[in-house]
């Protein structure tokens, strides 16, 4: 069977999607990379190649640019992608990263977002949150700097949540995983903008509904501290807070199976018929319509 | 034989590589696909795909989108390109437009920088210069205007410059047209910072010198006039002005009577033995070193 070419582009810009003032430059890099590499592998598409443009503000210098290259170098090493090729340029404004992903999948196998049917199950890998709650850490500790730069930082405690928002990974492993147990999902996507954003995109695009319940939605332990700690409700979070990069996607009830004992897969919920609402249900059984609210960089 | 896939990207940074005070949006559109294609072109392969991302100002309209979206469709459908995906995110500076081509080619067949041999023939096509002198004529305008408001363009005696500045082709027509002679060149580089500067990078990749005679180099009429006017040497503006998009290319002394009646291309030197120098070869057979020294964006 022939190989398809699959592509993907991201820009990330300086002020919108990260700030230099607590996004040290190699992590960065790295991140550049995973978003992309992530967005290959919600096709279930293997990564192959990457091409990087920069746009550099003035202020930079070589060995800015080396280290954030040294982030994206680790990254395409990481993954098995060759970094070929690029463009640099200078900025008027601040740093903007372009980068373009080309992944290859049999033919006719890359998984879009219009596949699912009714009752299919509702899958997401890894834990939710942990990135907006990094965020909410990494805003508090530059307040404290600005207020009084003699503070030292402690996000020791806070290492796990600061770690998903800084260095996220790209979840290739579950792409794997799942071609080697055999399941072929009917629809994947990866979540950058939070599950409940994700899910309309799915539904949307497959003409469906879908439950989500609220109690089986995936949050790791220092996620759930870090939001008591921050007063936040950790399954809004999950629902709105973006960036985990972890994958959705929804497989066949008959694959239900090859699934249920993987330790990093976890079901959220299913599919319904297009007349149906997405809903999110809560613990106490009620239906509330899910909605994209938040913390959506555009 | 197999099929390869090659891939080019290009970031245009507003206030460094346009100037929106005088660049519309639909041309520049236009010329941010064309930059690109002319990339693909000049490994002598087609261009099949394309994919965009736009980091726009808070103070750009729907409408400005549609307008620059529009002149990207325009091109994409002049040179059979599709235009596959992208990404769209708000800036805190200026515009960026990030486009990354693919193209195919016949396996082995891409045609690099480093191919090419003394006594190589170094080719041009179209004629060289205009793009820059087009932007002096609107420099001149967007002054006489910033002086007062009221005055009207001048434009219309400077169309084929300004044409070559706003709205440059990619040489598509001339790859295929080497192919069908039967001519596979050496190198090939677009010319998109000034012959001088192209034919250094040529040189420096297959380990040649090179001598260019400036009589040969081709100039139209309409770049003669504006450089007579504007007190500017045309030679200079063609080896310096860049932007013109024109390919530069060598093919084997062989290959000579197969393009030497080609109206479109002009034999403007050739390659030398790995110890001379890279030279232009002055009317009065004078030989200067050949230097990138102008009007390089970054």
């Amino acid at each position: 069977a022939g190989q398809e070419v699959v592509v993907t582009t991201d820009l990330l810009v300086e002020g919108v999607h990260f700030d230099l003032s607590f996004s040290p430059l190699k992590h960065l890099g790295f991140k550049a990379v995973a978003v992309n590499v992530s967005d290959v592998a919600a096709m279930m598409a293997t990564p192959t190649q990457l091409v990087v443009g920069l746009s550099l503000p003035p202020r930079f210098t070589v060995e800015a640019v080396q280290e954030l290259y040294a982030g994206m170098r680790l990254a395409c090493e990481a993954y098995g992608v060759d970094l070929v090729g690029g463009d640099t340029t200078s900025s008027r404004g601040g740093l903007v990263i372009s980068i373009t992903a080309l992944g290859m999948v049999a033919a006719g196998q890359a998984v879009r977002r219009s596949g699912g049917k009714p009752t299919d199950i509702l899958c997401v890998s890894g834990d939710l949150g942990g990135a907006y709650l990094g965020l909410q850490v990494l805003e508090r500790e530059k307040q404290a700097f600005l207020a009084d730069p003699d503070t030292q930082p402690e996000l020791d405690s806070y290492d796990y949540v600061v770690q998903r928002q800084l260095r996220p990974e790209a979840r290739l492993d579950i792409v794997h995983e799942l071609r080697e147990l055999g399941v072929h999902p009917t629809t994947m996507i990866d979540i950058s903008d939070g599950l409940a954003s994700e899910v309309l995109h799915l539904c949307a695009a497959s003409g469906t509904g879908a439950r989500v319940f609220s109690e089986y939605l995936p949050l790791a332990n220092p996620t759930l501290e870090a939001a008591a700690e921050f007063n936040l409700d950790p399954i809004m979070a999950a629902l709105n807070g973006g960036e985990d990069y972890e994958l959705l996607f929804t497989i066949p009830v008959a694959d239900h199976a090859k699934i249920k004992n993987h330790p990093d897969i976890t079901v959220i919920g299913h599919l319904t018929e297009h007349d149906d609402a997405v809903n999110l249900i809560t613990k106490a059984g009620q239906a509330v319509p899910l909605q994209a609210q938040g913390f959506n960089h555009f």
